[in-house]
Order: structure tokens, then sequence, then C-alpha cells
């Protein structure tokens, strides 16, 4: 499962301009990483006019635009994604997930607090709070980075995120629903499929096995 | 498998006009639409110093932007993608798929044709041309709709790709590779999976299952 960083801050404390920093100094150690913003007022990336707004405004339900060197998508949702599932669903090749904002979703954090702009922190431990970038020292049990230490905060996230031991998983969907499975029967339907794939060309070796049935 | 049909045409034919006025049409009747839009020279679809753009300039892979609404996503890919690759690995949710360009992709195509900016047609049979949307009539062996009667073309797409049985479909995937099966193959995976689910809470009766396995 690729982990999952959140950059929280109070409003104006520099978010964007820590990841803008963060993510060259990630990206020179070979590391691909995703960014996710969470953006609770609505946005317009698309520019009025272009074709891919016009079939928007014209009531696509989603909208992809697709070059040989990028691909875009603009779609509905019906409610606010958490972070899990919008990893889950739209997030693949990457390494690494930096998300800004996203203060209440239950991923670790990592807080920006610049003393010139606000008193206190906005998060303890108990909201899974992993490090402290900021001018300042704290003493609130997470290590704490100047606002320039790009190179330790990349130390401290490929050690603590990057190079553990990657989780096995294995899920199960049936329609929209994640069915919740116990150790034996994960263990039992992880069995079944890998003994009855292995005879199949192709199926030997494999990082992710995914199969699809549609009635 | 949701349907695909690219609408196309030479340049300056009313591509963008016509899905926007299919759109509507199509909606109306409750259908859920997603449009592709070939853009093989690239395309800028964030706005400059906007954070996501911010994202994405510092090198992010994949910016996601994310709010209650709509989810926005831009990423890196290695080559143009097919429409099929569009459809699997991107769009859900939706009936049919309207695409502009990929006049030399394998899906079905809809030409719109106007006699006053060319003299003759993009596309043939060969191509899969299933219809003409013109003001001219032409004898090539597909139904053609006036400019204006997107009441006609709806019905004919509704009755070609929108009321057909859906194809059931079983797919398996190693790794980034789609597993070709024998036919005996698909129906042993199916009936496997089916009998092994049948008796977990939850998964009576489905429309979709989907397994994933990571090592």
């Amino acid at each position: 499962m690729i982990p999952i960083i959140s950059i929280v801050g109070k409003s104006d404390s520099g978010k964007t301009t820590l990841i803008e920093k963060l993510l060259p100094e990630l990206t020179r150690r070979g590391y691909r990483v995703a960014t996710v913003k969470h953006d609770i007022h609505g946005f317009e990336v698309d520019r009025e006019g272009k074709d891919s707004w016009r079939h928007k405004h014209a009531g696509a339900h989603t909208v992809v635009i697709s070059s040989p060197e990028k691909i875009a998508l603009i779609r509905d949702v019906e409610k606010d994604l958490t972070l899990d599932e919008i990893r889950r669903r739209w997030i693949q090749d990457v390494d690494l997930i930096l998300s800004e904002g996203y203060k209440k979703d239950v991923q670790p954090k990592i807080e920006v607090f610049r003393k010139e702009k606000h008193k206190k922190l906005l998060c303890t431990k108990r909201d899974s709070l992993v490090a402290i970038v900021s001018s300042q020292k704290f003493s609130v049990g997470v290590p704490c980075f100047p606002l320039e230490d790009m190179k330790g905060l990349s130390n401290f996230i490929e050690k603590e995120f990057l190079k553990s031991k990657e989780e096995k998983e294995v899920s199960l969907k049936v329609d929209v629903r994640t069915i919740p499975m116990t150790p034996f029967v994960r263990g039992f339907l992880t069995k079944t499929v890998k003994g009855m794939l292995s005879s199949l060309k192709g199926c030997k070796t494999f990082q992710r096995i995914e199969i699809r049935i549609e009635e």
C-alpha cells in the first residue's frame, strides 16, 4: 500500500511551499510522489471555452483529456473522499502520497508551524502527528525539523515511511462495498486464488493479482 | 463493459459542438456520460500559481484535487493510451463514453461532416464508421442524421449501444498485464470464486466481484 503523509498547518503557515521544497529532494532520491490537495470550497481546474470545459459544462459526468505525456481527469463524486479512498481508486505507480490539508483524516501528519503567524500547534500526537517543521522547537514527542532542512525531513520520511517492508494486502470488493475478512478467510482466499492460478501461463511470479467478475 | 463511441471528423467540422448538443439529450434520458478528448499536442488544464499547479511543477508525478462535489487528477503517462486502456483504468460509474478524436482507435465512430468545410469523408466502414451526422446525404452503408437531429442520433445510440445486453466480463490482471484466458479457464475461475465466496456475508448477490492480492 502506498504510504500517505499529510502536510498540515493553520492557514498561511506554508503548506504548499513546504511541499514545493520537499518534492525536488524526494524525486532527486528516485521516489515518485503523488500529491493530493483538499479543496472543500470546490475548484475549477479547467479553462473556460476549452473543449474539455465545454464537455463538462454540457453535462458530462467524467471528462478525460489524454496526451502522450499526461492524462487529466475531472469527474463528479457523491461525497468528500478520504485519502484512503483516493489512494485505492485513483493513485498508482508512485512510492509516496503527500497530501495538503486533510487534518481530520487518519493518516500520519507533518505540521508546518511559523511562529510569526500563529501561537499554537494545530495537531497533537493524538491526531497522528509524526513530525513538525518550524523554526521553533517543540517538546511534544515528535521530531522537529528547521523550515529549510529538506534533507533532514526527507531522511525521516525515507526511514519511517519508504523503507519499511510493504504490507501484504488482500481485498475483496462486491459491487462498491469492501467485504471485511477474518485472517482465516483472507488466508483461505489468497491460497485458493494463488493455487488456482499457479498453473496458468504468466502467473508464476507476481506483485499483484486482480480478478474482476461482472454479472 | 462501458460502450465507447468516437466522434470524429476533419478539423473544424464541429466535433465539440456535436458532443455539446448530444450530452444534454443523453443525460435527459437518464444516462451518465464520460467524454475523452485526445490532445496529441499536450495540454495545460491547471492554472499557473494554483497550489495544484505548484505541486505538479515541483515534480509531482500525480496531482489530485479533491472536493465534496468533484475530483480532478493530472498525472504523467509513458505513452498515448488507447480508449480501452483509458476505460479500464480511469472510467467508472457511467453508461457511455464519447470520445472526441481517436480516428485511429478501433472503437465505433460517428463522423461529423460539413459540406461547407470539406469535400470528402474522413472515415469509411472499414474504420468502424457506424453513422454520419451531416446536412449532406451519403450512401456508404451507415445511417446519416441531420446536424440538428439529436433525438434521432440519441435513439440510434440508445438502440445500438445502450440497450444491448451487457456482456459478462471476467478479467485477470497480474501486475500490469491482463492474462488471456480460454473459455474453460474463464468459467473455472468464475465458478471457483463464486463458490468460494457464496458462504461469506454480503456476497449472496452481486453485480461485480473484485479481488486484489498484493505480495
